[in-house]
C-alpha cells in the first residue's frame, strides 16, 4: 500500500523534527521541512535554521548593476537562468537559528523602509510559528539598510523587544564615524542616516564583536570584509554539521554564484569582496556545506556545485 | 567731549534694547546689535530677531549647482561678488525670535550630521546668552537635513528639551510617505531617512500646521512651496514692523538674490520655487522689509535693493 502524498509529507516533517541524538555518523543530507512557500527549515545537528523571507525588490536592470560586466553579459546570464532580462528581482532573506535554548535572528529585514514588496519578515516569522518577542538574539552581518532597518519601527520602537543585538565592531566604527559621513557627497549619506536612525538611540545596548569570535556556542563569526568595511559571515555548527550564512557575499545566485568574479554595484571594495566570495565558495564546495545567503534563490539555503568558472546554487527545497 | 567707541556701542545697544513703547511712528531703520561675529540682533517692534549661525559648508563648484545657468555664468557671478570661483561657501543660519514672552527658534541646524564646519548653533546660542533649555518653541521651514538634523542628537536626545516643535503639515505628509520614499532610487532616500530619524520617535508631540496660519501672535506662516513640497516662509511682525524669514527661498545671495530666476540644484520644483522667489522679493522691496534667510550672507538679515534683473542683498551689519 502506497503512502498518500499528504501522509508522506507529514512523515518527512516528523523525521525532520527529530534531533539527531546519539548518531555516531552524521548524514550529509540534512532533513528539510518546507514550512510555507520560501520558508524552509533545515536541521544542522541539534540546531534548526529557518529562512524567513522579507520579500523582494524588483530593480530595473541597467548598465552598472554589475560593475565589471556589460549589460549584454548580465542579460545573457539572466536569460540562461530563465529569468526576465529587463529587471532583477532581489530577495531579502533573514535566517532564524534555533539552538534549542536560543532563537537567533541573522539580519533584520527592511521594515517599512524598503521596496513596497518587502518588509514581510514578521509575516514569515508568524508562519514559522513565532512571535517577535520570542527572538532573544539578533546577529547583524553588516549595516546596509535592508539588513538593519527592520530592527526599529518608524516610530522608534524595537521590533524584537527582548533581543540582544550583536553587530560587527568594524562595521559600527565605519558607519558611525561622523567625519566619514560628512566627507561623502549628499547622495551617499542615506545609509549613514539609516544607521544613525536605527542604532543611535540604542548604542548603549548594542554589543559590538570582533569578527572571528564565536558569538554563542555553535555560532562563529567570520571576517568577510569587502561588500562593506565590516561585512561578516557566520558558521553555524552543531553535532558535526555546518551551515555557512554568508549574508551578502553574493547578490542573486544566477549572476554572482555563476560568476564569482562579477562585482555587484553595492560592493564597497569589489576586489576584497571578490576574494572573500571565491574563498567562501571554495570552502563551501570542499566541505559540502549548506550555504545560506541573504539574496540567494528562495528559500535562500542550498548547496553549491562547481560549473565552469563558477558554481550553481541548488536550493534545498 | 566725544564718546569713546566702547561707550558709543554700549549706548547703541541700550537704545536697541528699549521697546518702542508709545511710538506713534515706527522707524524704518531698526536698531541692530552685533552680539558676536555673524550674530546680529535686530529689533522688530517689541520683538528681537537674532541670527544664530550654525557654520558653513564649502562645496566644490561644479556644473549643475545652478540648474539653469552654465558653470561660466555662475563663476562670473561669484567673481563679480569678489568670491572664489572654484567653490561655494553656504552659510546655515537659524534665527531666534524673542517676543518678550517666548523664545522661538526658526529652523534647527545640522547638529553633528553636516559638514565638519557646521553644527555650531549651540555655540552661537551661548554667545547670544541663552541655553538650549530656554527655547520654548521651534518652527521648521522644511525638512532638509540642514534644517532638522540638529533637533535630535545621534543618541536620540532632544537638543532643545523644553521646546514644542511646529512643522508644515504638507512637508510632513510628503517626507513621511513610505510609498514615496520607496519609489525613489537608493541614492535619493537619504533625506527620507533623516526625517525618520528626527521625527519618527517624536511624531506624537510634533505639531503640524497648515502654512498660512498665524502660529503665534506675530508669527505668520506663509506657503512658499517649490524648494520642497511644503517649504514655508514666515512673517514676523510687531509694533507695525516686519521681518520676513524666507528660509530657503534662495540659496546664497550673490547667485540667487542677484539672479532670482536661477534655480539651485536643491529646488525640488524649480519653476514653483522661482515664482515664490520673485513674489517674496517683490514684496520685500515694496514693503521695505527686513529679510532673513537661512543661506544669506552673514549675519543672514538685511534688505534688498533692486539691481538689473534681480536684487542686491545688504546685510544689516
Amino acid at each position: 500500500m502506497s503512502l498518500s502524498r499528504r501522509s508522506f509529507l507529514a512523515a518527512s516533517a516528523s523525521v525532520a523534527a527529530l534531533p539527531l541524538v546519539g548518531c555516531s555518523t552524521v548524514s550529509l543530507t540534512p532533513a528539510v521541512t518546507t514550512v510555507a512557500p520560501g520558508i524552509a527549515r533545515v536541521r544542522v545537528g541539534n540546531f534548526s535554521v529557518t529562512s524567513l523571507p522579507d520579500g523582494v525588490a524588483v530593480r530595473p536592470l541597467a548598465e552598472g548593476f554589475v560593475r565589471n560586466a556589460s549589460l549584454a553579459q548580465v542579460q545573457a546570464a539572466l536569460a540562461e537562468a530563465g529569468l526576465p532580462t529587463d529587471s532583477v528581482t532581489v530577495p531579502f532573506t533573514p535566517m532564524l537559528v534555533d539552538t534549542g535554548s536560543r532563537k537567533i535572528l541573522l539580519d533584520g529585514g527592511n521594515g517599512t523602509f524598503g521596496a513596497p514588496t518587502s518588509g514581510k519578515l514578521l509575516e514569515s516569522l508568524g508562519k514559522a510559528g513565532l512571535q517577535p518577542s520570542q527572538i532573544d538574539t539578533i546577529v547583524i552581518s553588516h549595516f546596509h539598510g535592508d539588513h538593519i532597518n527592520g530592527l526599529r519601527s518608524k516610530e522608534g520602537a524595537l521590533t524584537f523587544p527582548n533581543a540582544k543585538i550583536l553587530v560587527p565592531a568594524p562595521e559600527w566604527a565605519w558607519w558611525m564615524d561622523d567625519a566619514r559621513m560628512n566627507a561623502q557627497p549628499e547622495n551617499a549619506r542615506g545609509n549613514f542616516m539609516a544607521v544613525r536612525r536605527v542604532f543611535g538611540p540604542i548604542a548603549q545596548t548594542v554589543e559590538r564583536f570582533e569578527p572571528g569570535r564565536e558569538l554563542l556556542p555553535g555560532i562563529r563569526s567570520m571576517p568577510a570584509f569587502g561588500h562593506t568595511a565590516g561585512h561578516t559571515s557566520f558558521m553555524v555548527e552543531s553535532g558535526g554539521q555546518k551551515l555557512l550564512y554568508w549574508a551578502d557575499t553574493t547578490n542573486i545566485a544566477p549572476l554572482f554564484v555563476r560568476n564569482p568574479d562579477w562585482a555587484v554595484m553595492f560592493d564597497a571594495d569589489p576586489e576584497a569582496a571578490r576574494k572573500v566570495r571565491r574563498g567562501l565558495m571554495e570552502m563551501a564546495v570542499k566541505e559540502n556545506l549548506l550555504v545560506a545567503g541573504y539574496h540567494l534563490t528562495l528559500p535562500g539555503i542550498g548547496r553549491l556545485t562547481p560549473r565552469g568558472n563558477g558554481y550553481d546554487f541548488k536550493p534545498v527545497a
